[in-house]
């Protein structure tokens, strides 16, 4: 098995199952409570805290634990519009390939009377920092841009786009779900104010992740109850999964630069495999990507066949994010980057681990060579007979195993 | 020691414990993945979500994981304001001793717009359906009551409550946190439409509760983004938590009626003994209260001294919620059953667990004698020196070392 979807989830470390294994059965107090059972919990909290701060460069009372990276989306949008409304500044400016977390979360204040700029990206999948400083307004409160795509893997100018915004005196989010722990960020440097993770992209637990918001930026509870979390997130604290979390973390940026050597040379050998490809097209910029992240898209291919046969090879990959897989609309990542309806149907990601040697490599680019091929025996017939099915016909000849 | 903290957080059981671990393990797969790897999480997911609603009487699709019991109280309260909102509905009916989850999400709404009638209770910590039947008004969109109350245990005749509702055509929501897992829980019999659980409070993980809406009830979504549970709750699915979760109340459903019995002779000697500790209080109806749940206030005995000093001798206890410990104010939840401020002061809250032996139980009553007696020596000293210092001399001293 080759798992090749690590943006989609990853595989716990064996450092992080273990934090998790002994916080569950040593460490089960409650962090509020009072007594020496609950106060060992509080300090195990405030350790990971300080480990999760010191990781990005935070301050650890900057950091608020969360259930995931689209709780702390919707949380800093939230609050920075808060802040925005009570000013009367309702602008946002975003891009229209961010996340959904970050899209749906911009969709509602649209209907609360924020105007959201969703801004178009390059070919390339990046945007330029002048692009958000000509769109910056005297009402803007809120910039929100992911640090690196989930989709295609490019990595935007965080650091200059941060730096027009605290020019303008614009709060700037970045959801950095695919980015922290894999590449290098520091809030500090980056001139990020809020920033959003999630455990289990970095090989910690699901159900965990944290917002780091800068001192000065007032943040609304999404969640109201106890006084946990500076008031700011009511609930138990999850003190096991933190835990993990903060250990999973510190392995991955210990690892990073090594990893990311490796990880580099295997995904340049998966293009230059796959760009082999007859009417295959890279997407995102070659360079400026995350360095375990492939994408492209076949002519003639669809998606979801794909998937499948690569699958019965043994290989697990995705067409987009994994948060809309099983969608049958094209990625809108990949419309924003400017491909056409049937070329963004037949996506494949691949977002491989540092386990990845290069035979595997090899044998990736050898499956979906042959793959493809197969799938475009079929493809004069698939676009002649299902034109306005959206595919449908040859999806369902495969999943009833009548190719 | 004595664990008797178990309505602030519990321990994992081993079976809790192993489940985590092998889905951590073996199936850490993103079930919205279409590949076998994924849908062998999203299968184990949705057999949790099966198992959880057969144990309180549901279909499986009107469970929705969340992230705790606050975040399930905030989601189902949110949910039915907004439906009444849109009805021209605009009065929510609760009480005045609910957990800090709905208070403050009450308190929010009240800014909004909403009027929010908190009934009183009765000296005996329960509220009568005929009052709730009173409250309800043609503008009334919700009636929110908890199953069992967090501090003193008192359950509530919630079937009557919900009989009331159904009658008047209001939902009804229970925060049923400290029920579920407890005591038996069904939402057709108790005429419940929705219904708030944490994992952490019956053995199993901390980070994973659910909510329980009946089909016709329309949710909000609180946090954003991918289509995950009926696209009424973001953020990828926390699989190894939520199989936890299942695992430890199967497990606390079957062994409920032995535990029960077993607590409800614990309990009782508890409470017999600690009566005869002089101007001693039982908060809470002495019958319908959880099995495991005691509380009592002591006559110018400081709570959080009582409870260190109880510590020492190896005992955890509270003095109230573990999500209001730290605060110098005294207990809402006593002050809402009549209880004066300086009684209020001096509660000490026991919830045992089933592995408590008559022995530990007559253990706990001599420290709780010894412990109140030797505190009263100072009292007089106290009432007198700080008098409007809220009680925070004698802390001093005792965090200190003076004592």
């Amino acid at each position: 098995m080759i798992y090749a979807d690590n943006s989609a989830t990853t595989k716990m470390s064996e450092a992080a199952i273990q934090a998790m294994i002994t916080q569950m059965k040593d460490n089960w107090g409650n962090p509020s409570s009072l007594y020496a059972h609950g106060q060992r919990a509080k300090n195990a909290l405030e350790q990971a805290r300080h480990e999760i701060a010191a990781a990005i460069g935070a301050d650890a009372q900057e950091i608020l634990f969360t259930s995931g990276g689209s709780e702390s989306d919707n949380q800093a949008i939230l609050s920075a519009a808060e802040s925005g409304r009570n000013n009367g500044k309702k602008h946002i400016i975003s891009s229209c390939f961010e996340h959904h977390a970050v899209l749906h979360t911009l969709e509602k204040l649209k209907q609360e009377g924020f105007a959201v700029d969703l801004l178009d990206v390059h070919e390339n999948g990046i945007l330029l920092p002048e692009e958000i400083n000509a769109a910056i307004r005297p009402d803007t409160c809120l910039v929100t841009i992911m640090y690196a795509n989930n989709e295609i893997g490019t990595i935007q100018p965080i650091r200059e786009i941060g730096a027009v915004c605290r020019v303008r005196n614009v709060v700037f989010h970045t959801d950095a779900v695919q980015a922290v722990g894999h590449i290098p960020v520091n809030v500090v440097d980056d001139n990020i104010d809020m920033l959003s993770a999630s455990a289990h992209k970095f090989h910690g637990p699901k159900g965990v992740g944290f917002l780091y918001a800068k001192k000065n930026i007032p943040l609304l509870s999404l969640i109201e109850g106890g006084q946990q979390e500076y008031g700011k997130r009511a609930g138990t604290e999850n003190v096991p999964g933190i835990v993990s979390m903060a250990e999973a973390l510190k392995e991955s940026i210990q690892t990073m630069p090594e990893n990311n050597e490796h990880l580099c040379k295997m995904r340049n050998r998966l293009i230059e495999g796959l760009r082999q490809i007859p009417h295959s097209i890279l997407n995102g910029d070659a360079v400026h990507r995350l360095p375990g992240n492939v994408n492209f898209c076949f002519k003639g291919v669809e998606g979801e066949s794909l998937l499948y046969l690569l699958d019965q090879k043994g290989i697990q990959a995705s067409s987009g994010s994994a948060c809309a897989a099983g969608s049958l609309d094209p990625s809108h990542v990949l419309l924003a980057i400017g491909r056409d309806y049937e070329s963004a149907m037949g996506a494949l990601r691949l977002s491989i681990g540092e386990e990845l040697t290069e035979a595997q490599a090899d044998y990736l680019i050898q499956s979906v060579k042959e793959v493809t091929a197969e799938l475009r025996k079929f493809s004069p017939v698939w676009r002649e007979q299902v034109s306005g099915r959206k595919g449908s016909y040859l999806r369902e000849s495969i999943w009833q195993g009548s190719l």
